[in-house]
């Protein structure tokens, strides 16, 4: 698998990421390439899910994958398994992905034979949350054996998502997870957000992740 | 619980982190106080690590613990049932400590009646690793659910880390997590590290995690 290209996107001084953001944002759009921003902690299923997704959207789009690490090709190999368009990005250390960076790696993964774009940012629950990175929509992943504590004091996270994924459902019995205090804890921080518990390992809720995520590809096919 | 103190530290600009690490280490050595910096993804059980650890210490050793969050104060309300004495820093958003802060956070706490130091640091694999806080001894844990494949994609928290405890060893059955793999590639980045399985719930492995651990505090208290 070595023909995964890596791409070494380190972070600048950027005057204002929003201003990036918001350009590279419209040029999606232009170009009618619907981009999540796929966030989580370590381990908590972002590679699992992404390649359970793109299989899921493929008969129907064509879906390009930027993975952000530190270090590594591992999330990128796996990716590249489905067929997907594949780019490994290295972040010379830097634990998230800001918008310069972003921009640096789209144009490193090329758009023109792209209807999808997943970014699997670095497993962090922190950074990641402060920088817009141009994104159509931010998708987090909470994963059962993290807890339900975890909006309390991850909090802005959760305030900035548009769809929160509860991953290893299928692990719940093991794990002392409340769903009723995470949705409570949710709805003070984002009331709105759909929560969607789901196996990414068994499938387990993936008809209603792929239906919210081809509404949305489709709504912003449509803004286009 | 609203007895917690709670210390706001903000990062601010130090010109050498190292230069503060190494007076905060000194001052701590000749005050006999043995200083551990504990790290951890989000979720991977520090807190309750923590409340098992205090347990185990208190018949010989009094603790204090910092308890360093973005936001809530859950973390220091469940470790302050211990009796340890307990204070809860908020980072101003700040996705790491670093060791202007641990300074702070450690007047804060005071040390005239402790013998050993817990930092909880915040939930992350990324920054943490890149900042010593004047630490006699690092120990970083990772979760089963966490992946063997985590010291691929986060080598420097595995590289600098004194110790690791690999926690929530009683989910192993419904987890795919391959220990020999883990070993193989924490030995290629820090051969000598203990690897220390054990189950913070339940209580597996904690002879050997606390023998560890007074062997050092012993250490430490014979070098002041």
């Amino acid at each position: 698998m070595s023909a995964i290209a890596v791409k070494e996107v380190k972070e600048r001084v950027i005057a204002d990421n929003d201003v990036v953001a918001e350009s590279v944002r419209e040029k999606l759009k232009n170009k009618k390439v619907f981009f999540v921003n796929l966030m989580a902690s370590p381990g908590a299923g972002k590679t699992t899910t992404l390649v359970r997704t793109i299989k899921a959207l493929q008969p129907e789009f064509k879906v390009g994958v930027m993975e952000a690490d530190v270090d590594s090709k591992v999330d990128a190999e796996t990716v590249a398994e489905t067929g997907a368009k594949v780019i490994q990005l290295h972040t010379g250390g830097s634990c998230h992905m800001d918008a310069d960076m972003t921009e640096r790696g789209l144009d490193s993964l090329g758009l023109e034979d792209v209807d999808v774009v997943f970014l699997e940012n670095v497993g962090n629950l922190v950074c990641p949350a402060e920088f817009d990175v141009g994104a159509a929509k931010k998708v987090m992943i909470l994963s059962v054996p993290e807890g339900h504590d975890k909006p309390l004091k991850y909090p802005l996270m959760f305030t900035v998502s548009d769809c929160l994924l509860i991953n290893k459902m299928d692990t719940a019995p093991v794990f002392d997870f409340d769903m009723d205090k995470l949705k409570e804890y949710v709805g003070n921080l984002n009331p709105n957000m759909p929560i969607i518990p789901v196996s990414s390992l068994k499938g387990d809720g993936f008809d209603q992740w792929i239906d919210w995520l081809k509404s949305e590809i489709k709504a912003w096919k449509e803004l286009a």
